[in-house]
């Protein structure tokens, strides 16, 4: 674990009292001992300095200090070297079969998108269950703490893909397996785009995207793109196409 | 199946006998009809186009002729749009812990690298038994067949880190989590490198490579990155890592 996310309830208290699951991670797995130091986020991002006061696997307290910045913190595990900004890229993946899910899920948080909605578009083979959410925020957390990443992403319900255009007003690109009349390559669509400035990626699930659906998001002025290379499946195209995206943006 | 391997043994025969689970595949699963087309290549990449002349799961017949280039065949599978060139990446991935290689060579062959070696290095757990080249070999061609890749991956065995200036005289890229002091970014370190020169990447295993091996790659002329993100795993890092590369040097 390279940082800790706090509890949801945590609101600025100076002692953390942990249990169980988190108190065991922290004695048994990370064998953490009195006075070893580990770096937190909240769930809005903001930094702490966590130091283990004392404890055993049933129960552990640490004392929480808010930091200015990660600099100032020290952790008894490797953090990124790279602190500088990160692009906005918002993933809007269709939903694919079981556990390939889980696998977007993961790789989209450890290079550290904003935001995951999956997206119910017709060639969807899958249902996803409601059960599901809880499964999703815990690999979220679970990969924000494994690479360190300073972005608090965040996982929303499923839409429809008919909902996307009064949902999303930002710019959107969207990668279609076969060639469509209006498809630029993403360098092009690319150019002098800001850094700071949201893009949505949708990504289409195995079956790829009806005729209609690509119409319909064309029509609501998203973007389609050819990715220069094979037909990939569809957990290959989202971690190579958020790769891509933030390629060409941090290039600037 | 965008596209059928043909096996190692062709050799310019016009007539094709499939027996067991190739026939099987293209009758049951792909449920070819006589009469329907498939794009196939040869090892070396050539293009053919089959015919099934006659068939049922247990043995089937084909023809195959020789393509000058891949929009004078048809399939009946959609091939991919693009049809221009590919960036000569090879792959060199120190191994990972079971199942996990088995993804990073699917996806790395999807996205079309050349050549993919396993690397064994200090802080590899697993190490990587014999069998495991046939698995290797079949995970690559499937993945050939369902991409369209038109490039023939090729699967090189093991060989240990120290070996690798010996094996590999082309520039190769190491990707290193923590910071070193020779560290550039990747758009600085591919500015004007031709597309049609090859280019090495160096993944690491869970545990990272030790500071005797960074210095061993970089007395050796090799190039330490700066990936501008978080901490990935092994798998992530990657296919994350071909996707950059592979971008910065479609661009030219």
């Amino acid at each position: 674990m390279r940082q800790y996310i706090l509890p949801p309830t945590y609101d600025g208290e100076a002692l953390l009292n942990l249990e169980k699951k988190d108190s065991q991670y922290f004695i048994k797995v990370l064998r953490l001992k009195k006075g070893d130091k580990i770096i937190a986020r909240d769930n809005k991002g903001k930094i702490y300095q966590l130091i283990l006061i004392d404890g055993d696997s049933d129960s552990c307290s640490l004392s929480v200090e808010p930091l200015d910045s990660i600099q100032d913190g020290e952790s008894t595990d490797t953090l990124p070297s790279y602190s500088g900004k990160y692009p906005q890229i918002h993933l809007f993946q269709c939903t694919c079969k079981g556990k390939k899910n889980d696998g977007i899920v993961r790789m989209a948080t450890e290079m550290g998108v904003q935001s995951i909605t999956l997206v119910q578009s017709r060639y969807c083979v899958s249902k996803k269950d409601k059960k599901d959410n809880s499964r999703f925020n815990s690999i979220i957390k679970e990969a924000i703490q494994q690479s360190g990443s300073p972005v608090p992403t965040t996982f929303n319900d499923v839409i429809k893909i008919e909902q996307l255009p009064s949902i999303w007003k930002h710019k959107l690109l969207f990668f279609h397996q076969s060639e469509l009349e209006e498809q630029k390559d993403l360098h092009t669509l690319l150019k002098n785009f800001p850094l700071d400035e949201p893009i949505g990626l949708l990504i289409g699930s195995e079956g790829g995207l009806s005729k209609d659906e690509c119409n319909l998001l064309i029509n609501s002025g998203f973007d389609p793109v050819l990715l220069k290379t094979n037909i990939l499946r569809a957990e290959t195209a989202s971690i190579a196409a958020i790769s891509a995206i933030h390629t060409l943006l941090m290039e600037k």
